[in-house]
């Protein structure tokens, strides 16, 4: 922002830019404004990453509206979270893209190449946990990281989950996705020696309180290392996973 | 009970007691009313097991009244949960009795000798939910029971905890105590195939909301066998456990 | 577990096995995994009961898959709970199973001999209370238990109660099922000598909140020997109750 | 009212009042304003009760300045609650009143005759709920009330509710005060056939939240007849028990 | 009951009756057992007041299995609760009942005659509270009160409310329901001297939480006498006035 | 009201007026009483704003009949707040309405001039946030306020607020509306120098517990000048910034 | 801010300033940096009032510093909140400072003069309340307005409210302040067609939970026109009030 | 630990150990038991960090013993917890440390090199929060980090954020600190493109309730890329900023 903001000053210096197109310049906004929305269409310079179109809330036609403002900007490819097979079907027809119906995710445009320090391990407790799983999984694949699926290990059969020591060992970055409970993130962060995302899932019924008591349980963790995003948050753990997989020294 | 009334109706059919009397008898109170409280000099019939002083909320005069009462009835011997240090220095003058001051319990008389199917193990998560260890583990000793502790073997550390698989195997009753996250009672229900009693304590800070946390976790466990007891209620998960491992055939 | 370290570590030291066999056996899973699930095809010799599978948030498709294994393993019979009867429907073609409208199980294969020390009596506060006692009721009979049904007998009209003391007094296990206030638990809890399992549930408006005023209530119950199960858990009270009433010396 | 404004329209017709001496005549505020307090020195007349002093969160100063103004205008008896010893001790010095400890409650004058419909029962769960207990007795006692209390009958116990079933029913009104887990107004509601006012108390620890699981309790109690005060709120129910003992026909 | 248990052990003591018959008859249960519901038959000689059915949870089939046992038994008239306009057709046909449509309450049988010491008024804050007060409403009516209606007075506009001053003042009992703030019950609960019965209605949105808002608010109510009923607990709020309604000296 | 009075009691004084009437007169009360409401119809006069109808859990038949008792009254223009587009159609047949579909408003007359100090700036964090502010917006219109809309300016992408400075600065009211987190107002409310209406909104899922987490998060905005509405309150945030841009000297 | 960029802009065209002094200049914090603290020395430029400093959890000497570098920047007069009178006491020493030992302030400096469009009126449902209302109401002189003060006219005497209905009706903006169920917010705004600021307070015991009950209160408010900040915030709800009564147009 | 197992059996195979010695070998448990703990010696190779001692809740004793255990075992530096000054006093002599007063930590030997991948930036909202704040930040250092510390830039004053944009920009994690509406880790969140970690503090009053507010409001952060530890805990983001700041690859 420095280097903008010197560049605009000298040219002003050197008489090329009139003050008042400074001005401009200097304030302007970096988004489109589509009135409902104002895509950011400068994020992918300014954090790495192009701008995500969360879905839920948003009718079809918002949608539609904000990848076509995004394409012309040549921000691809982009990422639609939580859109349903309905709304999937409707967006299909005149935009090139992918749905996967676990996720719950669009992607249009291509995949990236794999890249990154190392591999993402995607552990469940549960089968029901799975929606979420993807979520994080493919939105992670999405920003080009090896993703490793490790579902239904939830620790009432501890077995299951220590048959399984080598790839928590040698994994990058978990995320572990656990409902009721939510004691998978413990014993995970007890385990290995990576970062630790706990998401807790509003799998349960009763005092499991859609997800309060997963929430309640990742927070209070008595294994160092592990952090928590929000309820059902898929998503978030596999964006924040991928920061952390590509990590480099600045 | 039916015996009872039997009796009494027997008494009357043969003109060994009045109506009046019988009705009376049929009605009369099995307890000692002091007042401030009614110690329940049956329940050793009745429930096989001695009235317990629950001392919290109650003064020392209190405290020492009904324990009179009861060693009069025969009631002996005596367990007092929640008595602070200072409260137990002021009770041992004129009562004979030993107090237990990580467990705050006092017992007066003797402890019974040691039956019951097995033994109970009791497991803490960490070294500050000893105190609630401790009062269960007393309590399960004042009723006859063997305890095995196991203290400090959270689930941030998982070999402590597979480092004592036979004990935990062996054991008749299990109670999983834990404060933060709670989790050490879903990995243990998940191990063992005999009832874990899990008691959240209150011990944490934040989001562990005085025990809500732990409380939460537990209640969702995803293993099944483990019910619990209120945050910090050594005594009732001692108690229970006492009863589970008496059980007999009826 | 030690047994089987123990056979493998004299079969390498005979030479019957190599190291690396030997490596891959330790720490062989003993599960099956079907990518969704990791049904544990162990845990009859593990826990001394089959595999439960929790319908809830599995599709029909994920069921059959994993009865499929299981009665390949030869895991017979099995549970699943929470199958609503449209879901039993489509179960039913193919496989061999009965169906319990009121508990929504599912049990495939044949119920067990009735074994056990005693009856374990399953008693409601209300009408509405019913489904979750069923689940209790049948899932204790899956395991060879004989049950007593003793429904709405809530606190409201205490006669009721205290008209089936004999039923309750003589009861091996109790499972006392209520939503709304909860006080069944307590009065219970105050009446018989053996180890109760209280059940909220959701039945209520206002501020029973789907649960938790009952939750809250058992949890804080002035009876001991009184545990607590989740909201609605009629599967959990019905596996620990069998567990409790088939104790026996270790 | 009707009337008091009929009188100064009057002499308004009749020239014996000015019209601005009538505005201020029907607005005049019927209390006493000493700035940090407005003591209300017509409720007497308007609601049949004197004004209470709530003596939480008021200095002993600004309690004896709300006295001195109430003794001018001939209030008398005066009720002031949540009176610390402490603070007893300062008020007596220089005005005639009497302290109940246990009830935390001065009473400034002489009790008066007894009335009502019948005696007022006044029930707790436990010992620790007394200074609740005594709060709503003497509150009664003071508006008039004969008062009968049946401590320590808690539901863990219930034959020693069950003993006094004789008091109970013939109660014209009964107080039901408990912590924990609030079940003693469900239970007395469903045996007594007059207004029960559940109290519930901050006695207990750990899931008793500081008395909000006991509240919740009577709040859903499955039994009709019974309504809820706020938490520890001794008067309020003292004050209302005898509203409802000294109900007549209008 | 005294009386009864009398009768009984004349009985014997005269030879009129023998020892296990008398067993029997102080034990038997005062209600039917239809197995899904224990009707009380006795509750009208008991609390004065007929079994009333809570038909929320409860099928048309099972209905109508409790009001025939209780025909059967001459208990009429009846009142059904939380009836919807559906399962009032349904039960229509075959039973001679009325149903209200706005307070969701059947009656079978006739409505008594009008008795009580005054009127029940009912009030509320708003139109949308008025399906929570034709349930106390038409409760009141059943058990024979006189009831005044006055609804959406809520204190946003003082003096819709201090319009009716009069019938405020001359009311028996006041039922005081209101959703949101719940401030109708403070303000009320300042101006009269009879017992007011406040009703939260889960009316609103947002921060009202399901009426834990108004809950909240009457429970804090700074006007003594008024006592609090659960969440659109209509019902429970006209039978407690009903019986404050009909006082009389014991 | 003073006056009122006074011109009554002048009336009186001057023989015009009987007492019986002037009784009258002084408690008539300043609405219409049509059973189910009692809409207000001197608002305007005293409070400077027609009656507003809170459209929800009205039937389009009680809104009819209220809209028709105010046109009688010249009560115009009307708000209608919270109608659904089907209401919305019944409505129309027979009133001039037109309908805001985005704010679920309906306006029943012409709007008003614009008049007021300033501008009234409505923000929202989200595109899901749009119904609220519509709400709030028109609204603000409704009442002759200029109305600038800046939407989706939320702090994950702090250049986009910080892009519309000028609009802020220059604000007379600004109305912030976020869900999620609610940081918007905190932001908003350290930047610009006139009064803060911060309206949490229940958009979001997991944690944000239905507006609770934007609430709480507003309710502590560490920026002084910001004020809280009830959740998705859209309407109370419009209506006070009408009050507050339309101050002057009293 | 724009013209400053401009000015700066205007200096680097005209060569008056180098480009590198030009981006430090656009960049420089207004603000002084001691370490753990940063006050704005800006902002009563910015946002037309001096910096207020928040006590609480701030040491005698951070205060002090913070007061230091303020006054050499010449902001004064200064506000401290939340001091208590010991630490008012460690103060005064070396500042020239006056302490208001209930509102719990400092102010450094003098009182302004009195302007604005009109009177801030601030009232409070009880005596216990005070201190907040004088942390508002001093808050308010502070800034510059004129105040009026109106305590313990709670709405359990309305009677007492009502006598002040000229006070309250010629308000600018009025600051309700209440505890326990909080009603008085919503009555007030009922009356007044001003700004109502509610305040909750902690004043209370059980269910007020710290203030909770009177916040979900206030927040619920039927009454249009009312916002509230947070518990016990009574320096929030001053400085909001004084910027409605200094609003003019822009 | 693939690689122990083979050694181990290849020792077997060769003869050079007995089959009994390896199963307790296998088995052996990696920790020191002292009775009251079991401090884990081996997890600075299993998990590249040395044992931490959580301080709170225990007592110097056991906080003494544990050092010597580990000291005896070359763990070291060795970093405590949670240590009050008093406890601090108490530990210093014969242990040789050094205590962080406001970090509330103690650290046994020396702090290592700087390594990683670039600088920690920890952040706070208020000068309150700092104590956190060096908790965090102390414990970065005691890992080998460079740490950068930016306090009080809470968004009320949004410029002084801005005005450290270079340091956020150029920072290779933040660790976001902030109480009362912690909008600081969203703003922050939304700016840079590093692994953001959020730590709600109980910094703040009223409905802050104890740092609820912040954590709620930090876990539904708008911004992707933040993720939360529980309240209070700047030890544990200080841990795994740690972990992430020396990612590598694998």
């Amino acid at each position: 922002m420095n280097n903008e903001i010197k560049d605009i000053l000298t040219a002003v210096q050197e008489g090329r830019m009139t003050i008042e197109d400074a001005v401009l310049e200097i304030r302007k906004a970096p988004y489109e404004d589509i009135g409902y929305a104002k895509p950011d269409t400068h994020r992918r310079l300014r954090q790495g990453a192009a701008e995500v179109i969360y879905g839920a809330g948003k009718t079809t036609e918002q949608i539609r509206g904000i990848v076509s403002v995004m394409l012309e900007q040549r921000q691809s490819p982009i990422l639609i979270t939580r859109v349903s097979s309905e709304a999937a079907e409707e967006l299909k027809s005149g935009i090139d893209m992918k749905y996967y119906p676990e996720a719950r995710l669009c992607i249009v445009g291509q995949m990236p190449e794999k890249s990154g320090l190392g591999k993402i391990l995607v552990a469940t407790g549960g089968t029901s946990d799975i929606p979420v799983a993807e979520e994080a999984a493919v939105t992670a694949e999405f920003y080009g990281n090896e993703v490793v699926r490790l579902y239904d290990v939830g620790v009432a059969g501890l077995h299951r989950l220590l048959g399984h020591l080598d790839e928590l060992m040698s994994a990058s970055v978990v995320i572990a996705i656990a409902g009721m409970e939510g004691a998978l993130a413990s014993v995970i962060g007890g385990l290995v020696d990576c970062p630790v995302i706990a998401v807790p899932t509003s799998v349960g019924y009763g005092a499991s309180f859609e997800g309060l008591s997963a929430l309640l349980s990742m927070m209070n963790s008595c294994a160092a290392g592990v952090s928590v995003v929000n309820i059902d948050n898929g998503f978030g753990a596999g964006f924040l996973a991928n920061r952390i997989n590509h990590m480099e020294a600045r």
